[in-house]
């Protein structure tokens, strides 16, 4: 196993009218494929936050934008895997029997991803398979090559089943869409997110820092797949998990505010980490 | 403050092909309004169970359906509140920086309380009206009126977007509807279920011993609504909480089965109650 | 794998003057080496109860014990293994570093486990042995050989040093010195009881239901060890867990409370389980 | 009420000659009396490090240190309240029945606070006076004539009865004796430690940037008591709480290493506040 050196943040630039309540989820997960090594949190001018973590485990920061512009700088260094994303193609499914109490949410629908509408869909497409990776690997081939990739075609609520119909999305979409299929297979699937340097990228895909990606319960544990790029990736960094977009929002904001610049950045750390903390 | 005992309980008489998981929510909260004095479960045949606490603090019970036919009896007696639903017209509406990091998420949309897509109608049936209790009073008022009350008109897939829409359901559709009003308006609302005890109902309802209420964070703590009664009840028993009915479902199977006979009972418990334990 | 049932359960008879807030951890984990088919609570008289996780995960029941005589019973039926304590010689001592963050509270001393006080007997008596699960065998070994078992040696108040120095216990001070041995030299120990039916005992000891024993965190998981009887036994339930006596017990009271009589019980079951639910 | 802002840290010098694992418990909570407004964690080297929450809710920071040396800055800004510790002489005791479950481990004795050995103390020097807010303090009065303070005189094993019996301690010993107290008349009390800027203090205390203090519920909620200053303090920002200072250490170390220079640093903010981020 190799390691990779990574530095991954976000800008934001806001503008608000009047205080806004405000919750980020932009810290990535201090315990799991990537080890933290530095970080930092910047805020102009200082407002007081918190921490709390979700329902799920999440880290999320709390704060209220203040009236007028605000902005929020926040930097980390992390020792990510230098690795491709685990492969292991005979990991296989778990009848619900098997399944751990806490991953059994898993497998209902949520607001995004309706299992439930998409269940005869599900069993059409992918019900005949034989169970395991390869099965999820034909759902992530399949939505893949359904959906075309498009900015600005889906909205806060468009659900996998839109997604189904129209055959267009970003990232998030095909995760949804990938999610609801697992899940009308009662296969546990879970939406997460993360920073994701470009590294290695084979073309066509432009680079991209900041990902939408899933995790599937195969062979009792949990495993990344990712229908939008749907080649196996280095250096993930995940930053939270829930049941889709909805739960796990980098940005939730509670009235009226402008973003006016978000940048998000995701490298491979070389000679410049000394400037991080 | 008076005190009141009821007995409460269920029955399940299942048929199924095949082994088939199964989790029970049926068992009352045992610190909240009510105080559990005793309980006891049964199943025939015998087969192992564990328990365990669900994303909401609800207490679960997983167990695998046998194939054929399998009962289980849960009764407990508890000591509930004799009052009427509290009452507190002073209680405010909070700013969202207000509101406690475990009640965020009641302010989220979720499978069946679509907020986003009621999120008009929110605003012009009650955005101008003064927050406050008065304003969740009024949305009860509303979603009592428009909804006519039928058995069998809402399925497993049903929003509140379409109860509104059809203006028919059952009691967890009047709580999905005034819920997702409440939360397009940022009003913390979660659903609720449990056992009520038929005391005292004024005409023209019916007896009904399990029901589907919703609760409204106000004045710093949840309240109890019930759009469907729409009036004050005594002794409601509360089995658990959570975002709508899709994840706080009484049963829920993986699986083919057969509910042949499903009975709840709540009952003001006079003599008879030594013979529960 | 071997299964096998058991009924096991206690019956307390108590006297109070006044009403005495008591805490009783006496119902076996859900989720574990076993599972469970059946359970019943009865008191006589009939009072108020609520259940709670401790800060471990164990499940407890408090309740007020009226002033006057008061008895509960409390009974279950599981599925617990037939076979013989885990045994596996080549689970390996791990770092401090590699130990999970919620078991790194069991390397901490304890009220009555001075890991600290008993740093000095620990490396010279355990110091120079290979680590791994012969030196947590070693321990018990020792433990088993320097303390006498005999009733009435041990008050609230005896820590694992007063035993070592004495040389005298019951099976609760057996499990607090080999913890405290095995904690000062950083392996993570943790006490657990339980219940344990008396099968296939050899001689000397005396059948005995309910036991205190202790487990080592070897090779990434947790291991049973029980210095007391020191050989592999069957069968056992295990209830709660935590870092010492003090903290899972079985009964704890809050005032003048007499107890007059408790029994435990724990038997292989036979035909007679029908009468259990 | 009236805040002010405090700029609070701690910088550590320490050499190993070997890996060493170590936890810090460093960072204020993030929400409580104080809010954050900003924080930077420096290591030099950098090392991976991940947070995690103990039992008790702190959070935790762990890593391991490198062989050879290392230092570690940490640094805050936070909002305080300005005001004098909240005095509420009214406030009163609870019986057990009316202490919620979460706080039951605080009348148990721990490692440090030997309540049980204390208990004849206790009783007689506290037992008969009034309950409620005066008798804590009136336990506040007697720890603070009783021990001498002196640097150097209590060790890692030092407990709240040998404190009682030499009548010389640090902040820390303060603490164990007046919540053994505490715990023995099942009053919950728990230790607290933080940061406390010296802002008008009354001689002839010296100025004390970090400090031990512990909390008493009384009343349905937690207030602070301090009975090694026993005067009333400004801008307390509280780190961590547990049940003694074994559970919760600024930094506890698991191996040989050297802390060669410690410094802790809490002042009120004034301009050059911007420096910070």
């Amino acid at each position: 196993m190799t390691t990779m050196r990574v530095t991954a943040g976000a800008d934001f630039q806001m503008s608000s009218p009047a205080p806004t309540p405000a919750v980020f989820m932009i810290r990535p997960e201090t315990r799991g494929a990537h080890v933290t090594l530095a970080e930092r949190w910047e805020t102009e001018p200082f407002v007081p936050f918190h921490d709390y973590l979700d329902i799920y485990g999440n880290s999320c920061r709390r704060l209220t934008l203040p009236a007028g512009t605000f902005s929020l700088r926040y930097d980390t260094l992390v020792e990510a895997s230098g690795d491709l994303d685990p492969y292991e193609p005979t990991a296989c499914e778990h009848p619900i029997s098997e399944v751990p109490d806490d991953a059994l949410v898993y497998t209902l629908p949520s607001r995004y991803c309706l299992s439930d509408m998409l269940f005869p869909q599900a069993i059409e497409l992918f019900g005949g398979l034989a169970p395991g990776w390869s099965r999820v690997q034909a759902i992530c081939d399949y939505v893949h090559e359904h959906i075309a990739f498009a900015y600005g075609t889906s909205t806060p609520v468009t659900t996998a089943l839109d997604v189904f119909n129209s055959g267009t999305g970003v990232c998030r979409d095909y995760a949804h869409l990938a999610i609801s299929f697992c899940r009308a297979l009662n296969i546990p699937a879970r939406y997460s997110f993360g920073y994701m340097p470009d590294i290695d990228v084979p073309p066509p895909y432009s680079p991209m820092d900041f990902c939408a990606w899933f995790e599937v319960y195969l062979g009792g544990r949990w495993w990344i797949f990712d229908a939008r790029n749907n080649v196996p990736r280095r250096a993930r960094v995940t930053i939270a998990r829930g049941r889709d977009a909805l739960d796990v929002a980098m940005l939730t904001t509670y009235g009226a505010t402008s973003l006016q610049t978000m940048t998000v950045r995701a490298d491979r750390a070389e000679d410049h980490v000394r400037t991080l903390a």
